[in-house]
């Protein structure tokens, strides 16, 4: 069998991935677009605090990050050891009481069948400073031993480079499709044609513009993000748990002194690429009111993403109907890092007509 | 009338401009894609010296070099002066004696009725290495005063500030084609879609990905080019001529001691965006050869650029047969820069119906 | 005569190239080390609306001023034409209605020997708004016509490439001094020592880093700034004047849709190259506040500069008592831009023994 | 005891690591100025091969090597995991038969004695392109198992972190020596003054312009080198052995894709920052001369590293004879990186009066 994957973001790089281990002959198209939502992303792994409530949603949150431990154990074992990838455990914390309490019975009722998560407690101020030594003064948390980290730059390359080694064939070129027959092909950067069994759309925020004219109607949009990542320069913060201070911004840490502070969400922007004054300044605002040492941290750079953002907060994956050989595997939004890899095997599934571990249905594109 | 414009490159930005000034509600959308011709294209305006014949493509190489002086007249005036534009004259050099002659007497035919091109004459090893003072020893060279240079990245930008004066808007958008009655819309990055009189595709290099999902043939591929800049620290460099050595490469110096030397021609690479080991040693190779003083320079960047290359070197522009107010303009190559202003105002002309100044039934694109 | 300069920032690109117009053998060593004043530098020239009174440092903070227009005018004639400087004017602003009265006192009482400065006027609003388009409403303005701005980066390397046209030598080097005789000689990167009749210390923040080892007090210290550019894209910005809103803050506009907002003062940090949260945070904030219409700017970049500070806000140049054939050029603060070409023409002066324009003993170097 | 360590390359970062362990307060000043040999070094460790025979040397440059378990297992125990390092081998090549078995011998003699060396053994043309995919065709090879690679930079600040975490102060700022009394003192950017017991000047190619001035001698000067990095996507690099062709030139890789090739050696240039044409042509032509399928890399960037050479080979370290509390640590050329974490251990012996594990004297500063 032959598929063809256009998109190598986290979901495009785990479906290749897993079709390439099962033997499918698999070619990867990437443009690298400027904004790619998986070069941007902060890389948390913790579903369980989120305080949005869509069961099928949360459903495929929740296994995403289940799914995490076989991952990293898979790459690990075939010598993929730089994933930046560490299980720091989160934080989750408000000055609000009321929120802080109805976070700690969310977590509880999240985590009563998710072992995965760990023993969740609650922990004093001075024991959250420890475990996140910037964190401002009088802060209670919860803690999530099983949240976890990844660098999703490396992850996705590392998949790749998986895929490859399972002897996938990879382009760094801008695609688009074209009718021929009942089906469709994919059209390289040289004008040349591609034929496969399946061809299956990962552009993420791209998607729409390569389905669209082909009259494929696709509901993603692009849901900027502008995330800042500043040095803490001789600070060990490579055991920082992930901080989730209940409003859309969030802080977390890697090996190398690095604190990661996101993100804006600005919908109906397009493909607006800029580092903007505004989203700069009310991220490290952000930033420094829930942990005011990072006022005096290195900025290191400001990434652009662009969230895959479909109608609804679920994912939109499997075959498209009425289309020969095409499918889609998109709309992970925000969620993209938690859910991308495990989404892939599913989607791998759908395209080699294997079970899938959980119904995937409810998540299927409609016309 | 409304026309939108999708590109933002010199054939693009002039035809905006040409357009807007004339009183069209003209909207431009561009993403600035890593690799835009326009901002990684040298800057040489010397059309008498090349060594291809085919003259319809000459008659516009001619004439887009003629018609700089109306551009940047009109332009300053409009306040315009950060152009990077400078009339320094252009050296034809070569080792080959038969080769100098032969071009020689190619400029002499093609000047003739050129008066803008200046007196052109041969100089000395010694004069020519008093116009270039990098340059080999022992090389005479064929002297073309009216010869130019010009930041094509700030040209552009001076043309879309003008468009945009004369009320243009401009989206930094990645946009696509969907077919509506038996014309076309633009679906912007939010899944907005405009409508217009005249849609004009000025994608170069991407202009094929837009226009054959929705069925429109548009035979035109990335030519990949890697450039390298160098800075020459301390030497006035604002003089120096165009060196045009009858190779694929050349040599041209800007106000700020910098030296730009390209490129590499690199066909059926589609969009890789790299700049290579082999591409950027070949051009520093080829610097050096030609002119030794280059090997201390301190190198600042190198810069990709894919050319929009058509089947024969004839820019394609004009109405799509068939295709309800949708225009190209386009496959100008590696002429973009000289072509691309005159070209943006004949592809005005065309959309406006006014009478062009040369014809251009033979640039119109066909099925 | 010879003379070494040591530092070619403003004022020791300045010194360096009266000297080398003079006849004197001049050679420049400069290490570009990351935080030179003059390279992060906004480029305002405008000094009657300065709320410093201490008269010896106004008198040179207005020649310096006074000096632009002969300089211009060199360069251009010697033909560099590049140097970002245009008189655009400057707006004084203020929301409190006392501080914008004593305002137009005290540039009235600057201004009135000084024509240069052109005719004050008060700025309405609306007219105000008309020259600075994201100026906040409802805020009157001085106009002073004769305020300017500069690239300083593009000046000093257009002195230097005039220096070298007249025989200068310049080098990329870390030197340092080291005692013989009664004297010093300048020892470079290679461990080769230079003499000179004359060594003039125009090191700027680093230049107690040179003397003190060699038992030279000389207070002068580096007092950190980030300033931030920023693109409005599309935007014809230059015209723009400099906008002084009487705060630490200010901003102004060069050719090419970019914004430069500057700067925090930050003392006793020593050399802390580094972009802050607070340091950029704090600048966006002053900025938008000032003018909301930057909140969707672009951020291009922050710089850092180290501006070399003294003790009093005077300049101090000079030959070094007791110290035989030793100067200093520096201590201009955040004024350098303004008062660099000007005091270096002083300092050429004192170095070649010519008289002065104003008398420098209020500026000499003391033990 | 209180020492002051200038200077947080290999050397500096060892020696402050290992005092700070011992219980010292230190304090570093770090300036991280453009160039700094360990930020640009390619992380080599392997010294069994080297056609260098000075014994003194020799010993340091292997005890070096065979100090790097301990380094790694002391920073990992402590958590430090990111270091980049990794025991690939290290594959020594020829196309010259007498040089192989010059080669074979001299390793021989070398690991007779260094079982951390590992089997040493001849590989075939066809094993050693196994184990370097890229290698050009017909290259027998050695390969010495225990060769290694690290990076440098991640290396150097995990020893930095690690001494904080002993409580070490860190620094960014650029300081000089100020003579007090029998001794010195560190003046820094503020121009605060620092005492204490022993100031270690680790500064590297800039060592002597913080020596020269207060009348100490030391002949360390600057040795430029350019080196490449280059990226060859999707491949597994991380296994692949450190390539020695027994030039001047090297390759290395690192788990990211990464491929390294160095370097140029470039005497008497000063602190010449540049990346010039020559430079990085005559790298980039090495490198594909030994294995061409680096022909197609990317280049990623190119970093300049002055190495501190002195006038021989040896290392210069310890006590200035003469100078109250004031030694040196610098000297290591291009060895930096094999020999600093060792020479550091040394250092903190001979300032904390410890034994050293092998005799320092013929390391010892002159005058």
């Amino acid at each position: 069998m032959r598929a063809i994957v256009i998109g190598a973001g986290m979901f495009g790089a785990s479906t290749a991935l897993q079709l390439a281990r099962r033997g499918v002959q698999v070619t990867i198209f990437d443009f690298a677009h400027q904004g790619k939502a998986t070069m941007a992303g902060a890389g948390i792994v913790c579903p369980w605090a989120t305080q949005v409530e869509e069961p099928e949603w949360y459903e495929m949150y929740a296994a995403g990050a289940r799914f995490y431990d076989t991952l990293i154990g898979d790459l690990t074992a075939a010598g993929e050891v730089d994933l930046g990838y560490r299980k720091v455990g989160a934080l989750v914390t408000s000055q609000d009481a009321g929120d802080m309490q109805a976070a700690g019975e969310r977590i509880a009722r999240r985590t009563a069948n998710a072992p995965e998560a760990g023993d969740v407690r609650l922990l004093s101020a001075r024991e959250a400073q420890e475990k996140f030594p910037i964190l401002r003064d009088n802060l209670e948390a919860w803690l999530i031993p099983g949240g976890a980290r990844v660098d999703a730059r490396l992850l996705s390359a590392a998949m790749i480079r998986q895929a490859i080694a399972h002897g996938a064939v990879f382009h760094n070129d801008y695609v688009t499709l074209v009718a021929k027959g009942d089906g469709y092909v994919v059209r390289d950067g040289t004008g040349t044609l591609h034929e496969a069994d399946e061809i299956i759309v990962a552009g993420g925020a791209w998607a729409s513009q390569i389905l669209s004219p082909i009259g494929v109607a696709h509901p993603v949009k692009p849901q900027k993000g502008q995330i800042v990542h500043l040095r803490l320069a001789g600070v060990q913060t490579k055991e920082w748990p992930v901080l989730l201070p209940m409003t859309s911004h969030y802080m977390l840490a890697f090996d190398d002194s690095r604190v990661v502070v996101g993100a804006t969400r600005e919908n109906d922007m397009g493909f607006d690429y800029r580092v903007t004054a505004t989203g700069q300044a009310s991220v490290l605002e952000a930033g420094m009111a829930i942990a005011p040492g990072l006022a005096n941290a290195e900025i290191i750079e400001t990434r652009i993403g662009f969230r895959p953002a479909g109608p609804s907060i679920k994912p939109i994956f499997g075959r498209v109907p009425g289309a020969q050989g095409l499918s889609v595997a998109n709309g992970l939004g925000a969620g993209g890092i938690s859910i991308g890899p495990f989404a892939g095997k599913l989607m791998a599934d759908v395209v080699t007509g294997a079970t899938t571990e959980v119904p995937v249905a409810p998540y299927a594109p409609t016309l």
